[in-house]
């Protein structure tokens, strides 16, 4: 089944805040095998909000809305809805109590406005709102139902799980929906595609294929619907292993895993560590290990060495081999990561040193010139790049290369 | 004037990811004065998308659209593109000549679906994309102009700031509305509006307030309309002066200005360098310092010692302190920020030792126990904090925290 999420309230409008509210929403429906046919943000305005009312009702019977129903909103939102069902507000026994209840545990007396928010549509079926003042509203017009919540993020996320899902659940049918995600790095887009294209021309008509690229690579989401849910995964995880004969060496994780925990998990397996040393990527390389729970057991430290004098005293970069090859090097990269390993005692060491930019290039090393390099032990591997003129992706793209050869070199140990 | 977002894929719509892009844009048109009537999300189905520039183009005579135009076969919305506005692919020289640069610097030869990528429907203004192979297009119906950008967040990001908005500035009637933000840390929002109270009342009407609450602190957001540009500027920075006598050790900066620039302002012009000795944020600080151009002139390196033979080997920390104390002390984060200044031969150091979580955790030092230490030479001061449980907020507020206590130090000096 289809539905339609409507968001009311300018703050999204103006870009003041990022409409999370609907991505969560969006991810929930989609568990319980709704499909969200559209998401849309409206302001305040009567006639918008009517006008979009009416068209959802003719696409969809099932529209889910929030925003619009706080204390001082109030008034504008409910008279539009009572205008649109064709009837008035009455005052609802329930919510009241509920509303004296809160503010009551708050410490506060109950005013004109509080008291309001306990009007509600004749006609409506209500969901009591146990975390704030405005409830969830139920009308139905045309066989379309409409829920109404407030936009208040935990509010709504409330509402959602013990009261909305659960009425869904129970009132609507449902196909179950079952999406997979194949994580793959070092291929971009066209390339990938030229290799899968038979094995995605032989998809079943029930499996569609998304390709969906990221700062990280490239992702595969393949989803699968009007199955029964077991039928659904064994054929799901059939074509992942076909798939896998393709472009093994390029998938690093299935779903919502990132290429640092995909990492992790090989050195945890193996009981190896890891440190970096890094000059171009400020500490963002340590940042992608580190914001990964348990990541202390494999991650060791890091030696960021934005300037020279760090490379030598800390990192025991020779002098001689600063002076002859420059800061950006093969000799001076693999010297970081080889000596990394040593001085932070770990089984493998990233190093990274190039010119991020805006400023610092040269006609030889212009700005997005960078070198890479993954030392294990004795051993040590690097290469040059190129990214271009945008710091933040330079930055961002030598994170994830390094990650990139870091993983391809523990597979082959 | 007014005009639409649509955003088209299905990634929104399944929650696989939250809506940056129409948030970003929401706001850089708010700047310019134009006003988002609506933001629209739907599926890459041609029925659904024809339908939405129907009815977009009934209300509003610009409509922005982003998404639908990978090379890979996901993407329909080309063809969909035509039909609507009754036109046909044609290859388009200069588009081919951008995307063979682009995959020419990352070594990568041209094939048949990058080939695709430069055809553009005939009749379409092109917005030459300088950081990716999907161009921007304008095309025109009945009177409304739709423009079309890729989704990738940098690339779209680009074309706006480069491309689409110079274009819209040339081609629509904005109205300039000019907007000034002052960037306080410190203060809650409550007690900052007790602060200002008679300065806001006394604001002019066409200068508005907003106050913004964010992780950083409270920003305060003047907007000013309806009078010439140059008129507006000298009134909203006069009103700035009045607003600096009230807080000015609160306020840190102004408009996008990060915490970490601010900072790397004052060490710049002082001639001061910093470092940061690292354990529970993980890199995190050195990455809030390095994210900055420039920040090479101020920021010399980090050591993240995430194992106490970091602490030890290269920070110096003593085997004692560590055993008597335990690594999450003020001992211990005093002695690694003092360290650090000596180690990294800088002037001011930052040192964190904390339990971030989800792990970790013990009934004296629960999850979310967090000490920060700023050392200026052989003066420390360090502070213990309680940030709760859960290990992204940790990190975070760790680093916000951090910068907060060098900066109340450095304007001391």
């Amino acid at each position: 089944m289809n539905l339609d999420i409507i968001t009311i309230g300018d703050e999204i409008l103006i870009g003041q805040i990022v409409d999370t509210n609907s991505a969560w929403m969006a991810q929930k429906l989609n568990d319980e095998g709704i499909n969200v046919r559209q998401i849309i943000s409206i302001s305040d305005d009567a006639d918008h909000i009517t006008d979009t009312f009416v068209q959802s009702a003719k696409q969809v019977n099932l529209v889910l809305v929030t925003g619009g129903l706080g204390p001082t909103k109030d008034d504008k939102t409910k008279e539009t809805i009572c205008n649109f069902f064709d009837t008035r507000l009455i005052s609802n026994q329930a919510v009241l109590q509920n509303i004296e209840e809160l503010l009551n545990k708050r410490g506060i007396a109950l005013n004109r406005l509080n008291r309001d928010q306990a009007l509600v549509p004749e006609g409506s079926h209500v969901f009591q709102n146990k975390l704030g003042t405005a409830p969830g509203l139920l009308l139905k017009k045309n066989g379309c139902s409409f829920i109404f919540m407030p936009g208040v993020p935990y509010e709504m996320k409330y509402l959602m799980e013990f009261e909305v899902l659960p009425y869904l659940r129970d009132n609507f049918q449902t196909t179950t929906i079952l999406h997979r995600t194949v994580l793959t790095q070092g291929l971009p887009e066209s390339m990938l595609a030229e290799k899968i294209t038979s094995w995605e021309d032989a998809l079943p008509g029930y499996i569609k294929l998304a390709y969906l690229p990221s700062p990280q690579g490239v992702r595969l989401r393949l989803s699968a619907r009007g199955l029964e849910q077991s039928l659904m995964e064994a054929e799901v995880e059939s074509q992942i292993i076909g798939l896998q004969k393709l472009i093994a060496p390029n998938i690093y994780g299935y779903d919502d895993e990132s290429p640092a925990e995909s990492i992790g998990k090989i050195l945890t397996e193996k009981g190896w560590t890891v440190s970096t040393a890094e000059s171009c990527t400020g500490g963002a390389i340590a940042r992608l290990f580190t914001e990964n729970p348990g990541s202390s057991n494999y991650f060791k430290g890091s030696v960021v060495a934005y300037s020279n004098e760090i490379k030598k005293d800390i990192l025991g970069v020779k002098e001689e081999l600063l002076r002859h090859h420059g800061a950006v090097s093969r000799e001076v990269v693999e010297s970081m990561a080889l000596n990394g390993c040593r001085v932070m005692k770990t089984d493998f060491s990233i190093a990274t040193s190039g010119i991020a930019g805006p400023g610092g290039g040269t006609e030889e090393k212009p700005v997005g010139t960078v070198w890479i390099a993954v030392a294990h032990k004795d051993r040590v591997v690097s290469q040059l790049f190129n990214f271009g003129n945008d710091r933040e992706r330079n930055i961002a793209r030598t994170g994830q290369n390094s990650l990139f050869m870091l993983r391809k070199l523990l597979i082959t140990l």
